[in-house]
């Protein structure tokens, strides 16, 4: 058995009893019951992912991997695939959007290359977990192997575990990859049964003139591949990316070592729908953070159950969304620990 | 000329200038154009709110007002309005949800008494500025007199004057209040000339069968005061309360002095409300934070054209939401301050 049945075998449910007793908790600090409402929500959660009431959280960082798409072939984006190449380290270096959005959170980046068409500079700090050299055209076939996918979520699982051997009680998922919007659009059309073109978006801004090929290749790629929506590494194989298996794995980690992690945007949660698929109870160790402003990412949200609290008409992705929230998601945690209670002023709960 | 009457005199509109520099900056950060969403939106109004692209926001505070109001009489709070006499104190010793949001937000918190019924304890950290032992009720006459109401301003322009004479350079408004979404909601049917029924909510947790007295309440406050909707001092009077007129204070001292001021959730907007109709400038030197959990605060952000992004279905008040909101904008002057370029890596913007 390998590291991904392994992992998913010791995926079990959340703690009950450890929600009732944040609840409890919760539910006599000095305000209205319920009036803070999804802070509450989170210390809630936190507590039955972690099996302690008042967990400590403060150690935190966002994983962000990196892929290349075969489909960017078909002119599905705006950027040019260079990009990811010239991104990647810039990330590593928390010079763009996730990086010094961490800092201000107080959270480590690690970046790791799993599925980049060119090999990372010699000097560069992502670490090199290459699978496969970009995934291959899904207009003409599967984007990946059944095996590579795989070895794609091992990446994302062994990163997780890692990170967690150091001390990390908190991840947060991030994903660079020029492209990568058309495979997570794919994702949401299969498990939701929905016409591409009900829910694509300008990605990086992609040209109006632009979209009707998108979803047209979108169309294409569900078509020649036929995924398999009862079996979510068929799809991930066939429609999804490297990146997008990468962060599904430190998902699934996450849940099997009671570790909350933190979904970023569009092509994350499309990552969640792959790792729920795979394992349902892992929806309960993933906390939705903020609202896409990619077209389907309510869609995506609504499939999957979600509620990101954070509505910021952000796209950016690389994890971005995610380091935000972990602010949110300490003051939740701060809230059930340092709040007075009804009983330090003697009087009864309203 | 009162205090008062030279506030509203020093306004002016945000800097323009200063506002195209931060986009045009905004705009080369290595991003894709507007992928940051309302960071950049926040980034660009303290820009322009401030006169410098890159703000150092980063001393705040919260400055909390505590009132109470003679309609409680009418049975419109679930809360005994003792909890007015009980939080203050508490809030002062940040042991209360604002308290404990600010301190991880990096925030201090200021607590004033503008219009509690009772003097405040002796050795409470509150600051005694007391206008008026509570408004009176409402349902039976205005809330208190012209004079009254400017008084209560005047509370919250000079607590905002001392504060940014200490060198804080973000603000804050929060209130503590039994009864105070009643005259919250009086404010928004005013304004926005709409029936209390459609817009009332339950603020602390009101039973339903009470409800319908609230409405009522709010009607006949309505029909005996007559407030006028183009003469914003006159609904603060008539229908409004101390506290209320205070948070107003700290929004006009913010735009005479070109500090950002960070609006809370129902109470504080109706304060926007009243600050607005006031001198209309001042809008563009408030942000917006939370979406409020009570039932009218869609009306009145939308009333104002406010967009909180926060969807945190918090109603405490107190200034929680606007500590909360705080680090978002951190984040967004960091964005702005520490992201690389597109100059940087020599590449065409996308």
């Amino acid at each position: 058995m390998g590291l991904y049945e392994e992992t998913l075998k010791k995926i079990t449910p959340v703690d009950e009893a450890a929600r009732k007793a944040s609840r409890d908790r919760i539910d006599v600090l000095l305000k209205p019951v319920g009036s803070l409402g999804v802070l509450e929500d989170i210390a809630e959660q936190v507590s039955a992912i972690t099996g302690e009431v008042i967990p400590d959280l403060s150690k935190k960082c966002v994983l962000t991997f990196a892929g290349d798409h075969g489909v960017c072939d078909e002119g599905v984006s705006a950027a040019p695939q260079v990009f990811t190449d010239i991104m990647t380290p810039m990330i590593a270096e928390y010079r763009t959007g996730v990086g010094v959005l961490s800092r201000v959170a107080g959270a480590d980046v690690y970046v790791y290359d799993v599925g980049m068409l060119h090999p990372l500079p010699a000097d560069c700090k992502a670490i090199d977990k290459n699978v496969k050299r970009g995934t291959d055209n899904m207009r003409k076939g599967p984007a990946m192997s059944r095996e590579e996918a795989v070895k794609a979520v091992e990446v994302g699982i062994e990163a997780a575990q890692e990170a967690i051997a150091k001390g990390y009680k908190l991840l947060g998922t991030g994903e660079m990859g020029i492209g990568n919007t058309t495979p997570s659009t794919a994702i949401f059309a299969v498990f939701g049964d929905v016409d591409p073109g009900e829910i694509t978006g300008v990605g990086a801004n992609l040209a109006e003139d632009m979209m009707g090929n998108k979803v047209q290749t979108l169309r294409d790629a569900i078509a020649i591949n036929k995924p398999d929506k009862n079996d979510a590494l068929d799809v991930l194989a066939k429609v999804g990316g490297l990146e997008i298996a990468a962060m599904a794995g430190v998902m699934l980690a996450g849940a099997a070592a009671h570790v909350p992690v933190v979904v970023d945007g569009y092509i994350s949660t499309a990552s969640a729908a792959i790792a729920i698929g795979m394992k349902p109870e892992v929806k309960d160790y993933l906390i939705a953070s903020h609202a896409s402003d990619e077209k389907g990412a309510s869609f995506g949200s609504d499939l999957l159950g979600f509620a990101p609290f954070l509505h910021m008409n952000m796209r950016l992705g690389e994890g971005s969304g995610a380091a935000l929230s972990f602010m949110i998601i300490d003051a939740a945690v701060a809230m059930n620990r340092d709040m007075a209670t009804y009983g330090d002023v003697n009087m009864d709960v309203v």
